[in-house]
């Protein structure tokens, strides 16, 4: 292994891949072969190696407890929806799965039906989202879990925003013995992806808004199903077609229904306008999962 | 640019690539192109994603002033001496370049002739190193720069060890009128490069040992040339085959010739045993440069 040259460095790198885990031998063959021919392919200079390497180091020391800058990158170079895809083949009776992106927690508190998730001063306007888990033959799943998450009204999640109490728009809820769910919590709108580190300077470099299209997150877990990360969008929102990370279908679009009606309003203990959203999500069987 | 899949995700992708600056384009869209690919290729599972995510993260958070966890997974990767060689094509009869590595500092202090580098307390074997720069004709270069750094005889440089003093083993010297140069130093040893991070976890994943074979560091510039980033290495060091690195070139290799006569010894004010070494570099003409 000396005299290297660029026509015979791969093979030598390749032939130092000697791992008892086979797996990691072959994640990273690809890794080097694909590496190796993008350097070969643009003719990286040395300059851009070293603006490379400097790019990678600020993603890297961007991150923090409530910071996730290299899961942004992944988001904005499409490579997650990418992953999302490949391990969620599903029929299409299936709900479609979508990126988990950054801001995901552990430990959110389950509540009953009808909590509103919007703590104390959280601004915006109400929304009762209501819907049904079931099987792809509509058979409905009791004890189905759903982790729910969001943004506020100004687009910013509970641990970007210290204004917001702790837990802020986040709970489990389960579905009851008819597969059904409820909750209140307050509209979401379109918000840009946090754009002031390098991520935000490769989009602005692209010419690339940071913006996604409002959205609230579940996921949602059954027994003997497969689970399943995803959104449901704003019917309307104007980043539907142009979400910065790429993860828009539009089985997750929902219609927010407006009512402006005091009484209405009333009947639910709330302000008008409000407004109300159904969603049915179908859960996969395990094992009965379509890879072709 | 919704209902993305596995199948059409790379060309949404590469669409919105739109930057004024046309080889920041091209660049991202090899960069997406052979990021999806790999993706695609190794069918990515969702945990090795959230495990690259990961590795990469902490490989930012390991970086600071004295320490270039990325250029060290560049390097061990072959990714940096790949990018080298199709930087520096060369004629045959010009010094072969090598990595640079993550210890080059700026501002090395310029030195006389027969300067000694190794500082105050730097334990080692005496080395002389001298020879000459010339282009390929033979042609000495006078007032050719050399920019010069080597480890300890522990294998440290000075910013990884505090008991060095400041800028030890690092120096700037001229080639006089003939080309000559020469500096003293110690014998430098193989060492390991930095593995208490995640690259010496990725290595010993892969059962590779981290060591580089002995050297010495060398930039050299001189107007009307290609500077060269290169090293000399020890002869008979037992990591030749197997640099960390990949960076060993045969050509690259010199005899350190062991001296134990104590009379010899004093003719150059050192202590037997000592080493001498020569060296000639050869600097590729610029404009002249042969890059088929």
């Amino acid at each position: 292994m000396r005299n290297l040259t660029e026509h015979n460095i791969t093979e030598a790198v390749l032939n130092t891949l000697n791992s008892d885990n086979a797996r990691l031998n072959q994640i990273l063959t690809g890794l080097v072969k694909h590496l190796h021919a993008f350097v070969r392919e643009v003719e990286l200079t040395e300059e851009e190696w070293l603006a490379a390497i400097q790019f990678l180091t600020r993603t890297g020391q961007m991150c923090d407890d409530e910071r996730q800058e290299f899961i942004l990158l992944s988001d904005t170079l499409g490579a997650s929806i990418l992953v999302d895809a490949i391990n969620n083949r599903k029929d299409e009776a299936a709900t479609p799965s979508t990126v988990l992106g950054p801001f995901h927690r552990e430990g959110a508190a389950e509540v009953e039906h009808q909590h509103n998730i919007a703590g104390e001063g959280t601004a915006g306007e109400p929304v009762i989202v209501s819907g049904r888990v079931t099987a792809p033959n509509g058979e409905p799943i009791a004890g189905a879990l759903l982790d729910i998450w969001q943004a506020s009204a100004e687009g910013f999640y509970d641990i970007q925003d210290e204004s917001q109490p702790e837990m802020n728009l986040r709970c489990k809820l389960r579905t009851d013995e008819r597969g059904r769910f409820a909750f209140r919590t307050i509209k979401p709108s379109s918000y840009p992806i946090p754009d002031d580190g390098p991520v935000g300077d490769m989009l602005r470099a692209l010419n690339r808004h940071p913006y996604r299209p409002a959205h609230v997150h579940f996921i949602i877990t059954a027994e003997g199903y497969e689970p399943v990360v995803t959104h449901i969008f704003v019917d309307g929102d104007p980043y539907l077609d142009s979400d910065a990370v790429f993860g828009v279908k539009s089985a997750l679009i929902a219609e927010f229904v407006r009512h402006d009606s005091a009484e209405e309003a009333e009947q639910y203990g709330v302000a008008a306008p409000f407004f109300t959203v159904r969603y049915n999500f179908v859960l996969q069987p395990r094992d009965r999962r379509d890879t072709s």
